[in-house]
């Protein structure tokens, strides 16, 4: 097109999917109305998420303990909104950064709101992000399908309810919202239903809390990983977890968890400059 | 993106969005596989069709009455198949044209597997199609949430049950397939629910055949005016018709109809070589 705007790439992690958008001089006006248009999926690219790509230091509202040099993932909900952290995010945002020359493969930081995330790019495209220490807080239930499941509470940051057991996950109706222990889970509760394979693979199928079923939950599948380690007797190992939108890995030990898997830059080039002013 | 695969422009007309694929030397392995994975709204850049822009020389299928040096509008569905025509599509393809300096502005003719169509490109980034003679067939009845609805069988290449009235269209629930008369509509129809605004305005939603409730049917409009004109007593005569995702202008005269619309060009670039490889 004749008349160009800004730059952007279209990506997306187990098929949680961004449009990322450089802006490397710090000086794209980035409003709400825009990120709802970007992510429009009939009228814009379509997208979960905006991330755009800034230096920490030329973002206003940075969190204090991110470096001023660092790559900052600054992240939008679809609906305008400002996010802090998003595991699918951070690896094609890593990817991004390496494949446009803005990093160095291999390990590299990313600032994000919820503070500084260590990140290694690896040469088959995959990424591993540290997801921190993961705390067990009860046990409790849900149900779906009129069929009970029993689960234990993991804390990831945010609040899971993972349920291991020999499911039939695909009769799963996950259109509603499962019940929950409004007690232990006062601000609503991502449940995830997972299936070991044996081995060290399980299957899951999640539900987000405010969202509904989706192809993929990070944080979801560490809780999984945790609860499918307990399930066995074990407190640290390894999970293949298979969700919906593709298949990631978790390690948890006892210095913390990490989380790797793919991240596909589809394409990208520039936004129209017409369709920029005027979304 | 250091290792760039083909070009690509996403549009949309009315909120019916497309991928463009410029294939000007004729060299593009466009594949259902790849069509799918580019409609994909997570794994890919999401649409509801693609568009290839490719001389009709170049094209083995192409029909023998279109002159080989017409840029044709090669159009896959997003589940991979090929597809005659489509009214908002061909807008978004004149467009492309235009923008990406293939055709001078004004008079233009596109390929398509129905035949040639003359178009008109406007300076406001508007598109007038002409969309061919419509036909009246008959008349029939409906139902939707509990109410009953009278309208006439419009053919405009493809068959339409048009039904005009003084009806609150934010109350329809269009989620299930209205019943129609299988004698008059033996392969199914098209039907809409058009509310005259008053002077040359009316507002539409659509069923579309196959499809469910769409945002846009170009034909669709055709007939709603159609319908509208016969209900106040006029053969020939314009519309105004709003439907959900935009603004269209319909014109029958005695020679045929025209519509004109939006055409809307989001933004361009490439495709990564890696993913066009293994989508």
């Amino acid at each position: 097109m004749r008349n160009r705007g800004p730059a952007f790439v279209k990506g997306h992690g187990t098929q949680n999917d961004f449009v990322i958008l450089p802006d490397t001089g710090g000086e794209l006006e980035l409003t709400a109305e825009r990120v709802r248009a970007l992510c429009d999926r009939r009228r814009g690219l379509g997208a979960d998420g905006v991330l755009r790509v800034i230096r920490t230091g030329a973002l206003p509202d940075a969190p204090a303990d991110v470096p001023a040099d660092v790559w900052f993932m600054d992240y939008r909900n679809a609906d305008g909104s400002i996010a802090e952290m998003c595991g699918n995010g951070v690896r094609v945002f890593a990817r991004y950064l390496v494949e446009s020359g803005l990093a160095e493969p291999g390990e590299l930081l990313i600032g994000t709101r919820a503070g500084v995330r260590p990140v290694r790019t690896r040469p088959d495209g995959r990424v591993t992000v540290q997801m921190g220490q993961i705390k067990f807080f009860g046990e409790s239930a849900t149900s779906v399908s009129g069929v009970d499941f029993a689960g234990v509470a993991v804390d990831v940051g945010n609040p899971h309810l993972a349920c291991v057991g020999d499911v039939d996950l695909d009769a799963l109706d996950l259109t509603g919202t499962p019940p929950r222990d409004t007690g232990l889970f006062p601000d609503g509760v991502n449940i995830e239903f997972v299936q070991p394979l044996g081995g060290d693979e399980v299957r899951m199928r999640v539900h987000e809390r405010g969202v509904g079923e989706t192809r993929s939950c990070g944080t979801g599948t560490v809780a999984a990983t945790a609860a499918a380690l307990r399930a066995a007797g074990e407190d640290t190992g390894s999970r293949v977890v298979h969700v919906p939108g593709g298949t990631v890995e978790v390690e948890i030990t006892s210095a913390g968890s990490t989380l790797t898997g793919p991240a596909v830059l589809v394409g990208g080039g520039q936004l129209g400059a017409e369709w920029w002013q005027n979304p």
